[in-house]
């Protein structure tokens, strides 16, 4: 029996996981500024990256008058996700909630101003999701070992 | 009436978009070994981040006996989606269709012994996406006009 040990340079959410703080998973979340919002229309899923600013109790970002908009309409049970590659792993948190549309005006919620603004006569709207679960996950890097017969 | 521009260094999916063909979506694809799958489950979405290898026909991923695979084999429509911010923008592309469970060998996939494998005694199951759509979107940073009155 031979034990040798590689190093892979590879994460995987089956590797070992950190759980993180929910005010960790915060300060992640005021730190990024694109997160994906997941949506289900005909329990079917959607992924759409969306711009966002979060202020620590929600996450707020824009949509034009389009297809999430209206499938946001049609089920506001979201799931809201970022993550990033880190030297040695992965985190990632997924926020679940409840989406509303707020409308036009810039909402009040600090750093809401920050989201881009483009071309004034575009038609968004603003949308908040309050979470009523929040998760944070730490990926680890690790070892491979090997046991192999000889 | 004073017309500036200033330069924003922000993306947003409601930027200027561009479709990606097909066949640059699948060269993106196999590029990449991170992205995030999207299930539905009593119409509420998730996402999770997972390790996948891309061989231009179909994703496939592992996942361990847990509320992944609980959830897939409760709903196999699936999305599955990667994206990366780029020097002038950003790009994503998103995949949907049926996610099949293949079993705990390693599938008849080029490259699908590149997925990371940890020790031999965690029970993993791989799983394949194969797509009914496909799409590819780049999204470019912009300069915004902003037309004030004085």
């Amino acid at each position: 029996m031979v034990m040798t040990t590689q190093d892979f340079d590879e994460w995987s959410p089956q590797g070992p996981v950190t759980e993180l703080s929910v005010e960790h998973c915060w300060n992640l979340l005021k730190a990024n500024n694109i997160g994906r919002l997941g949506l289900s229309v005909d329990n079917k899923p959607e992924i759409f990256p969306v711009n966002y600013i979060a202020d620590g109790k929600s996450v707020v970002f824009r949509t034009a008058r389009g297809t999430k908009l209206r499938e946001l309409l049609t089920n506001n049970s979201v799931v809201f996700e970022i993550d990033e590659q880190i030297e040695n792993g992965s985190w990632s948190i997924t926020l679940k909630g409840t989406a509303i549309v707020l409308g036009p005006e810039i909402p009040n919620s600090p750093h809401a101003d920050e989201l881009p603004r483009w071309v004034p006569t575009a038609e968004y709207l603003y949308v908040r999701i309050t979470p009523t679960d929040i998760q944070g996950r730490q990926f680890e890097r690790q070892l491979r070992l090997i046991i192999s017969e000889r």
